[in-house]
């Protein structure tokens, strides 16, 4: 067993989970900030120099855990860990954001995901893309292939 | 506060942090595997669809927390938040592997930067990537040329 702190919240136009965009072709393009707690500022020197953050954070108002996921994009199920569920063994969320400015401990971000007032636990630069050509999305491939023939 | 605990441990070729590549230009290819405990494997249905997965893991050996950070790949300190050092204030890791295939409770995997039984907390399906045009990496990219002109 490991404990976790928060290091600061994020703020976001969210406050329900049926708020959020979900499913096939879902975009997350809502702005928002990462707020750090004031300990932690020495922790942001030098971000600003990065495009995109991901943001590691808790999916603190999920109840419990389901093994197998039934993801709005498909009517199947799927294991937890070919899904994003928020229903997950160690309720971890992880989202790409984009940085937009700085305020001191405020990282203004576009591209959140997550419920207003969600703790963050840690934040780190994103370096490397995978290529596009060479990236296979499995199942949420497929249903997105069944949606557009039945559309 | 909030506990976590593994879902399975990474086999790694590494058994000593300084055996793991790092610094501009490391490129991590090593071959190892998620191996996940038991009670978890139904999580793994349909995995074998995804080319790239999210690992995010423990700096289980890592001690303490530093805020500025002075990485490898440059001579200048950052803050920890702008890198990817162990010494984080919550020491979790995340490394992209590519899913090479899957023997029941193991998944065979490339891109391993973790030490040999580094427990695992979560995984989650790669889905999509920043273009490589838009992406800014801030002082990695300056040290990066920094080095070019040097050499």
């Amino acid at each position: 067993m490991f404990t976790m702190q928060p290091i600061g919240v994020v703020k976001s136009p969210y406050t329900d989970t049926s708020q959020i965009p979900k499913g096939c072709g879902a975009s997350h393009e809502a702005e928002g900030a990462l707020v750090l707690l004031p300990e932690f500022e020495p922790g942001l020197m030098d971000i600003e120099g990065f495009s995109h953050l991901y943001v590691i954070w808790l999916f603190d108002r999920a109840g419990g855990c389901e093994l197998s996921a039934r993801p709005p994009s498909d009517d199947k199920p799927h294991g937890v860990f070919a899904t994003r569920s928020p229903r997950r063994p160690n309720p971890i969320g992880l989202t790409v954001v984009r940085l937009l400015g700085r305020e001191g401990l405020r990282l203004l971000v576009a591209g959140v995901d997550m419920l207003d007032d969600t703790p963050i636990l840690d934040i780190k630069p994103y370096l490397t893309s995978i290529p596009a050509g060479d990236l296979k999305r499995g199942w949420l491939a497929e249903a997105e292939r069944r949606k557009a023939d039945s559309g």
